[in-house]
């Protein structure tokens, strides 16, 4: 059981502004996947948009471009081996979501999954631009629906008490940063 | 004086892949800008490419436009006020760099400057997108040169030591998160 209440769509940006790693699920045709992307951004406010990288040889890509949708979930470091397991193996060789031991749940809008084990979630439907996806792997979507944990994130902020239960940044090679110290300047 | 050696172009994406806030600085036509932008990420490994959102009110998208040239500046916790300051004040008004106190230095590939009390710099051409410029304001471009402070990034790894000379995630309002604990899963 996934602990989320829902996020108000003009707060959406918020789960992902600060450059958190995220997961990437997806389904089409009976079948579904996962991956690790380090390349996701917000692209807009209100409706809010999203930017994210999914490269040409993942099966990400091509469940997303048969369903047009995805979730991005922002994991916490208590999976950050789930992370690092979902960004380097491909769901070619089986369903990666079972081989991982991840359990899911039915999104609202769309019919990618939420990832368990995450603080917040995105659901994203493409808008289809084809130059974008064939030049540079970049998939633009808009977020039709928004969750967090109400226990790391409530109106609009992030409150990390407990130190698993915090964002992560992705480096390179396995390495991780937590999300840091919050500060006012 | 900016303390500042070359990066590799392989690996100027890791410069950014955590997901820092950014400062995108820019010159045209005798006239030189700054602003913050937490909505950027790296688009490729080799060539290097990004991708950020410059939205189409500000001067900076001018001298962008103008240039085809920007520098992705990684700034330090030491300098927060600054980047809050670049986010909430139109170079419109007049020389923002100098309204800040905000020293600077010639960039080696561009005409944008590179931005002192920073930690790490992409020099950055623009790759001409009129529709992703005039949909979504987003730029894509590639990484013409990098730089890094060396006592912070070396052999392609962020070292961190000095809680003030740690890069910085943006969330709203004046709230910034610092980058936290380095962990290998």
């Amino acid at each position: 059981m996934i602990a989320r209440a829902a996020v108000e769509l003009n707060k959406a940006y918020l789960l992902l502004n600060h450059g958190p790693v995220t997961l990437v699920s997806s389904a089409a045709n009976g079948r579904r996947n996962v991956m690790a992307a380090s390349w996701a951004m917000p692209l807009d406010f209100d409706p809010p948009k999203v930017a994210v990288v999914i490269d040409r040889s993942t099966l990400t890509r091509e469940l997303v471009e048969a369903s047009g949708e995805f979730v991005l979930n922002i994991p916490s470091r208590r999976i950050a081996q789930t992370v690092l397991a979902a960004g380097s193996s491909s769901g070619r060789e089986g369903d990666k979501l079972a081989a991982l031991g991840v359990a899911t749940e039915p999104a609202a809008q769309v019919g990618a999954p939420l990832v368990d084990g995450c603080l917040a979630w995105l659901e994203c439907r493409v808008i289809p631009e084809p130059d974008n996806q064939r030049k540079y792997d970049l998939f633009i979507a808009e977020v039709v629906a928004a969750w967090a944990d109400p226990a790391v994130f409530a109106n609009g902020r992030w409150r990390f008490a407990d130190e698993a239960q915090r964002t992560i940044h992705y480096r390179a090679g396995g390495h991780f940063f937590a999300t840091g110290e919050g500060f006012q300047a």
